[in-house]
């Protein structure tokens, strides 16, 4: 855990320079407009601790998979989205000297993101190791409103001498993953040119995807003379000119990043230097300015209000930027990597984490195209999906998704989550269900949504068997969302999450079937199905085996978790934890201790079928075996401990989740930030202390107020409403911004809003 | 599977040359003496289909370690038996042409190894391309008596033409693993010389064991002249000779091969000069001479003799041979790879293959000090077995054996196997049992066998875990010998052999206590054994959890089995088989197919606890489930099967066994063969259908003889006796070879010998 951040409504602040810390900086306070992303990395050359990160959305390449010993179906590669081509270098030479943080005594520092605005800025005096001390200025963004275009304002002041010096923008597509097995290099030059900009357009190995990086610098004083500097897959223009003592120079550079996902390659060079010198034509502040007013549009929509505690503030504000900053739903090619465009890690792609997680940030903040594309985009890959269930002897159009994706393609390689971590499935058909009960869309189905049920229903249809001896239907070798057991038999999530996917799919048919009868008819053709098929889903719904125990009173989690040593967390030596850093695997697998949220992800997804004696039963006996390993834990802790009135519980949990990168909770920051999880957290407040559900396509609040608190207050955009929700000492109140009349349950009692 | 090795009862024959198949007939056709191997490559230049493989036993490399995502507790390294220099080598240029058979027409080629003298010969006529005939036979051995001299004659006959050659025998120690994964180089040169021999001294990477390869070449008619060849790792002698039409040219090549194991580094030039002259001084033929001697006095301990089927005959002498050569038990630092001396498959590591399925082998034919060596190699291993248990969070001394390894290391990287596949640990606790059964030498518990038993009974102690729900303890989290379910709980096998260990260890300890005190106040010290301990063991011993099926009356192989869809394999689709090349993983896993002996491995080692209804009832109920996907399987199988009378079964898996790599059936012998099942095949004869058991100390059989055979007759040293037992339609005959009179148990009738 870490403390340096200073604590502040709007702004994420870090004071003072502090090499050891600066990888993790660079993470909170990376950038990102939902085509692309950057790290706060240093514009200046720096040799000390860092770690370059430059993201182009959709742009991956096909690492090859690492394995001990192959499996029979694993996946050929791991797609990984790739460190791009960097746009931010400026490097400056001042008679000689190069400017670099990690050679200059620093002071004054200052790398703020301001989350209001969407803009990062950095200050600070470096003395120079010739004595030389300047004052160096930067504000950078990208543009969520010309969404292929970045720019920096950066100022250099002299303050003790004259001299000579050089400014060197760059493009330098020279880029390795700090990943890469073997330091191999991803990228190959097409062409590069230095004209009044500079570019680069180079090419991923093997799927052939071409980023073009241009940019183009202006200064505030003349320079005196400039020359190209070209090198493999490297561009840049060294402009000469002489600093005078306490006169600042502004150096603008804009940057335009574009991709073959977006343009031919015949023509993204040309359309790259359009739209680029359109950004340099309306210049810095009008760019600044259109970026300021849209951000403004995105809080009005998505920000929450925490008043009597700043940390808390700050932190729900930080989670919801990066959403907003990762996923704007313009490409349904796109999805939400668990680090976003703040690291390399988990190669920025898409996990179950983007439906159970993310989906109802955007469907309650957003239009609802937004979270539209979200499933449009599994939909997109419903046939690489029944691909991977035939490679694992599935048949007849069943339909497994892959544990992780860019393309629809599974690049997981460990067999207890690839082959048997299938509940992500459930998540999937579950977003659709969630979906149309938040924007009452039902005809999604008819579109698009039916396919996928159907698909995901012959999945689990074929994945249980009978049972003689049981005289039910079992599901054999799972892994659950608690991924400290593996290949359990019956996890009772998994089981009751496809009884619930074969129940909702059964409805949705014969909703389309009555409401959108010529779409029906092309279902079944296209997917060849046979309304018979219902008949063993019937009788699979009626007879799955869903573990209880009788003497406990409880769901039981998986075949023999009752065996185990049921020693609660608390009684446990706390040295030992968190037990992913000091247990071999199999103590972890053979303990009771549960990584996150499994049967209570369950009840959380399927609440309504539970009572609150069960939920609270089942809360308090598995929340005490829960070492919350997982960033993806907290949340549904928090949501069901509000539910059941274990408010300190809640609170807890709303702290681990909200702060998680801001604080380093879990020491891996410098890797990136935890954007999945940060859906996790917006659902802290907006479904847990808010309590909001839908409830016969209605929003229905049960609030609470954090202790600490004064009061907190939220956005929702529901159908055609944007509400305001305020929860004070004096209750809830809800105040109608956008749309027309409309009815909320407030504490159960229908109101007219 | 293949079919062109010729029958005959002592040779292995391949006629006629097919590139395609060579790889096979270098793998069956190897040699080797305990220390080392060859697989049957050729002398002359060859650039068709090969793996070249020499092997030196005990000199390994730590490879990287790879997996796909890393565990807490995986090993840093491999180890892997290197591909060690090449001592073989005498390239032929004839006339400026170079004597390769992948360019050559080749006729009358035969490649025969000799199992009877432990040779191996080659002959061929080959016309090159410029015409020229030459017929050459070649015959070269690793000789067991000088166990680290080779020597080959080869000799050349031109048929058609005279003509100016050079003959180039050579040290090569440019080698690369043909698993190595980025095609690394594992040897750095030390030095070489050519002046009368050739030599290079090569150290391995890391881990620096160093081979000095040396080697002197005679010729039987005057050269010409000669030059030495040096280059990085390689040094040779090019001899000049005229050949002439229909004149053979003897070349008498030497080596000898040592290594740091055995000669400190100063040292190893000089012991390897002298050693290989005194070579050169005996002869080819004396050291050809000594070679027959002393495997007729090998084949006189171990020989099977079958009449009335020379497929089966050559079968289980291949085996026999194999076994003999692999392993001489005179240095208890080496022990068995799977894969012997045959190739690099594996890595030359050690499995619970040694223990479960060679160790009977080596007591039954020959001196008990070769299976001594094999228990001493795990004893001397117990103080890493115990730091690879606390690495896996077990403390006060339990040790946990690896389950593959070559210096007493885990060196395996699926966490499903390495930390879970445990029985292994079962496996060496009950040698220690067998070969004190077999030997009478109970002493062995009081000098070595009862640390090593304390570390197992520990481990299986803190390995359990009391189930308040069952009243019982349980063991979670373990792969049985079948590794086609995973991480399973309560594996019957693996729980039986727990405490069986305990037990034994608790009466290993009464037996030292009282018989050697001073032994027991030693170990009581060393392994800080407080005798208090055993009142845990005893109560896990009387309340262990062993699943039983009260419906089918059989022992449950772990919990869940029986939920299992329970399909015969006779009635699965056999185009799906194997399993292992057509199903994805979670398939197998979720199956109920067995790879191999899994609760009938339990009853194999503790059949005396069951009575024959109860062994049949499980060998019909699992065996009917089994794939056999495993070299290991088939013997166990038919043991059990000749046990309860079913005759037929049996003999079919003896012949699955027998003839594995000769017949190729798993069509992966030309990686090497599968030495550690060899023993299994062995045990076929001797305990299946022969029917040897040890009761009360004595030898007692219950013979059967397979319909198609006249008779069977084996040979069994035990304690002080060489015994021949002969099974023909006559019945059991047993003849006292050596040693004094004795008593033999015969179809259960005690009778005197």
């Amino acid at each position: 855990m870490k403390n340096y951040i200073k604590h502040d409504p709007w702004r994420i602040i870090e004071e003072g320079f502090d090499n050891e810390l600066n990888k993790n900086s660079e993470s909170v306070c990376s950038i990102g407009n939902g085509k692309g992303g950057q790290r706060a990395n240093f514009e200046e050359t720096f040799t000390g601790n860092t770690l370059q990160g430059s993201y182009v959305s959709g742009v991956y390449y096909p690492d090859k998979t690492r394995v001990g010993w192959w499996k029979n179906g694993y996946p050929e590669y791991f797609a990984k989205m790739l460190n791009a081509p960097s746009w931010t270098g400026i490097h400056i030479n001042i008679d000689g000297e190069e400017l670099d943080l990690a050679k200059c005594k620093v002071t004054d520092f200052s790398r703020v993101l301001d989350m209001k605005r969407g803009v990062l800025e950095r200050h600070f005096v470096a003395e120079m190791q010739s004595g030389k001390k300047v004052e160096v200025s930067s504000t950078r963004f990208l543009s969520i409103v010309r969404d292929e275009i970045g720019a920096i304002k950066y100022t250099i002041k002299p303050l003790n001498f004259s001299a000579k010096a050089t400014v060197t923008p760059d493009v330098d597509a020279d880029i390795v993953n700090q990943d890469s097995n073997y330091d191999e290099k991803f990228w190959v030059e097409i062409s590069k040119h230095v004209d009044d900009s500079v570019s680069v357009i180079a090419e991923t190995k093997k799927t052939k995807f071409q980023v073009c990086t241009a940019a183009v610098t202006r200064f505030s004083v003349d320079t005196t003379g400039d020359e190209p500097i070209l090198r493999e897959k490297y561009a840049a223009k060294r402009y000469s000119l002489n600093l005078k003592q306490n006169e600042i120079v502004i150096i603008n550079k804009y940057a335009c990043i574009t991709s073959t996902m977006y343009y031919t390659a015949d023509e993204i060079e040309a359309k790259t230097n359009a739209v680029l010198y359109e950004a340099v034509s309306a210049g810095f502040d009008t760019l600044l300015a259109e970026q300021e007013k849209a951000w403004d549009e995105k809080w009005k929509e998505s920000d929450i209000i925490i008043e009597g505690d700043v940390a808390a503030q700050q932190g729900i504000r930080f989670n919801i930027f990066q959403l907003n900053q990762t996923y704007t739903g313009r490409d349904e090619r796109l999805n939400i990597g668990p680090k976003g465009f703040t690291g390399e890690k988990y190669g920025g792609t898409t996990y179950w984490d983007t439906e159970a997680y993310c989906l109802p940030f955007y469907l309650a903040t957003a239009d609802k195209k937004v979270a539209h594309s979200l499933l449009v985009y599994r939909w997109k890959h419903l046939k690489k999906a029944i691909e991977n269930a035939q490679k694992l002897g599935f048949t007849n159009g069943a339909a497994l998704y892959p544990m992780v994706t860019i393309n629809g393609e599974e690049c997981h390689n460990e067999w207890e989550i690839t082959f048997e971590e299938i509940h992500r499935n459930a998540a999937i058909a579950n977003a659709i269900g969630i979906y149309i009960n938040y924007t009452g869309e039902k005809e999604y189905l008819a579109q698009y949504g039916l396919e996928v049920l159907i698909g995901i229903s012959r999945f689990w249809a074929q994945r249980v068997n009978w049972s003689e001896d049981k005289q039910k239907y079992v599901m054999l070798g799972v892994t659950g969302p608690n991924e400290y057991e593996n290949n359990v038999n019956n996890n009772w999530y998994t089981s009751l999450s496809a009884v619930q996917n074969m129940k909702y799919t059964i409805k949705a048919i014969e909703y389309v079937k009555t409401n959108h009868p010529a779409d029906f008819d092309r279902i079944k053709s296209t997917c060849n199905f046979d309304e018979k098929e219902t008949e063993k889903w019937q009788h699979i719904i009626d007879n799955m085996y869903l573990g209880y125990d009788e003497k406990r009173k409880v769901f039981i989690q998986n075949d023999g978790f009752m065996d185990k040593e049921l020693i609660p967390v608390t009684r446990m030596d706390q040295s030992q934890r968190p037990i992913n850093q000091h247990w071999s695997w199999d103590r972890i697998l053979r303990s009771c201790y549960i990584k996150q949220a499994d049967v209570l992800q369950g009840i959380y997804f399927f609440e309504d079928q539970f009572d609150n004696d069960t939920i609270k039963r089942n809360f308090e006996f598995y929340e005490q075996f829960t070492v919350h390993e997982s960033s993806l834990s907290s949340c549904i802790h928090n949501i069901l401990a509000a539910k059941v009135g274990l408010h300190d519980k809640a609170y807890q949990f709303y702290l681990n989740a909200s702060r998680l990168d801001l604080d380093d909770y879990n020491n891996d920051t410098c890797d990136g930030c935890h954007i999945t999880s940060m859906g996790g957290t917006w659902m802290t407040i907006v479904q847990g202390f808010g309590g909001m559900r839908i409830k016969d396509g209605l929003l229905s609040f049960n609030a609470t107020l954090p202790e600490k608190w004064q009061s907190y207050s939220f956005k929702i955009r529901h159908r055609d409403n944007v509400l305001q929700i305020t929860v004070s000492k004096a209750g809830t109140k809800i105040e109608r911004l956008e749309g027309p009349q409309t009815k909320v349950y407030i504490d159960g009692a229908l109101t007219e809003i």
